[in-house]
């Protein structure tokens, strides 16, 4: 099943947007289960095991793996979760962006030897840099475009042509380049305004939204944003309020507790949505004449 | 020694800009090598051993490992390059890109397990995304600014506040951002109007040029339009036409070969630039003042 369709089953199956990301930092990993590879393999296991009724996506960092030298352990996380949990998909977060034949060696990398579903993809290098993965049926690849960290302000907010640099991939995103039908787009809870400006701009793209938890970003506020018109097309991620809620034995039992209560507050957040949409209050994502929009006279064309 | 100091004493040892690129294509590897993550070791390690003497440093492409399950052989190659030919810099070409946590492990993938010299970084994120790598001493790190292939345009060429953002990147990257002096930029050899341009803006940070060979950027072109006031600066990468140059039990002769060939035209490239200035022309990269610099009245300011 495609990353898309698995994904709208998953949402409707348990009732969630929860995304668990499994970033295992070593320093983190509560002391009894070792140290080296295999406890990142335990760690992300008992992770998995305590969450996964309450998770619509599970998101590996790679790079945690790559650090600790245990790519095996990330490839047999992967097929574990495929195989225990079938019907969860898997986004390897990983931010691959390069061209040609290197980004087709990426592509497999992430789809062929990791068997991720869906892949993070850091769409800088333009249209041809995107290609390698959508020649991946079914596979969903979710680019950067408005990320949840001070910096990103740096260049994603830079207006030209009357759109800043974040709402041209966002519409690139729904329209050019969704050939497949798989983009998606990662979008941080940190900025609900501009989080709900890309819901505009693409009504009907999964929106993956790092940031709630320890990045300070709000459930509510990010739900009331990022809901498409079916109230879901959200993939919310946290990944240290759940992996390290715990730091001892009972880490799991903790972590679950954690995801619970995240599932609940966007459960709730989504419920009061849909409450006022029902009531006649204006859908957030209803197509709406965009201020700034690339179509409308800019402030500063008004200027001259 | 620091990255950029490694790679200035390495230009004035061997008189040569080429970079050689590791790109082991499995697809494309010799057939007496077999197969398997042994058969892309002993290219690299032929391919490094035929060409040692020609290069300012060695590029492997992290892709081509990682799809192929043969971290350990990257890690390996590294290890050796640097015990067999000390002095020669080893970029490793991951384009990685993300923040706090998470670039803190990149980093140490990069720099502490692959022992690296410079770090090829995707800079979206912005800011805050480049400081977990500046946070390894000497290391070099060097940002995407203008991709050699023809997507790079949809982004990298937009203008904002009077800048491009190819530019932008340039400048925060020989101003503000460059603490620890260990910068360095990837600009296309195929659009050299615009290497000329970040010459222009970052006259004193070594660039590394991919696009020539297979992808048809111009030595002489490249040249005349990177070289820095000192007729330095370049990292010139060559990887397909080099490494691909036989299909035989021939490939390191024929890898040899082209690596000669490739940095003789480096080399008579640079000395035409060098008899030029000497005869009175003009300086190529000569600070003159950028149109709509960030220091000048922006045209949208003076609309207000």
């Amino acid at each position: 099943m495609s990353f898309r369709l698995s994904l709208r089953q998953r949402w409707r199956e348990c009732e969630s947007s929860l995304c668990v990301g499994l970033d295992p930092d070593p320093r983190r990993i509560p002391e009894h289960l070792g140290k080296g590879p295999d406890s990142l393999l335990a760690f992300c296991q008992a992770i998995v095991a305590a969450t996964a009724d309450q998770a619509c996506a599970f998101k590996p960092q790679i790079a945690y793996f790559a650090a600790a030298g245990a790519e095996a352990v990330l490839q047999e996380l992967i097929g574990w979760i495929h195989r225990e949990h079938p019907g969860i998909p898997v986004i390897l977060d990983a931010k691959r962006g390069d061209i040609g034949h290197t980004a087709e060696q990426y592509a497999a990398e992430a789809f062929g030897r990791y068997e991720a579903d869906a892949l993070t993809v850091n769409p800088f290098m333009g249209r041809d840099s995107i290609e390698p993965y959508l020649a991946w049926p079914g596979k969903g690849v979710i680019l950067l475009c408005r990320t949840s960290n001070p910096g990103g302000a740096d260049f994603q907010l830079l207006e030209s042509g009357g759109e800043r640099l974040f709402e041209r991939i966002a519409r690139l995103a729904a329209t050019d380049w969704n050939r497949g039908g798989e983009l998606g787009l990662v979008v941080g809870a940190t900025y609900p305004e501009e989080l709900r400006r890309v819901r505009q701009i693409a009504p009907h793209l999964p929106l993956l939204v790092p940031g709630i938890g320890a990045q300070g970003g709000d459930v509510a506020a990010t739900v009331a944003a990022g809901l498409d018109a079916e109230a879901g097309g959200l993939v919310i991620n946290s990944s240290r309020a759940i992996l390290y809620a715990g730091h001892d034995r009972d880490f799991a039992a903790a972590a679950r507790a954690a995801a619970v209560q995240a599932r609940d507050a966007i459960r709730q957040a989504v419920a009061a949505v849909r409450a006022d949409r029902a009531s006649g209050g204006r859908p957030e994502q209803t197509v709406e004449a965009p201020p700034g929009g690339p179509m409308e006279v800019r402030p500063s064309d008004r200027q001259g």
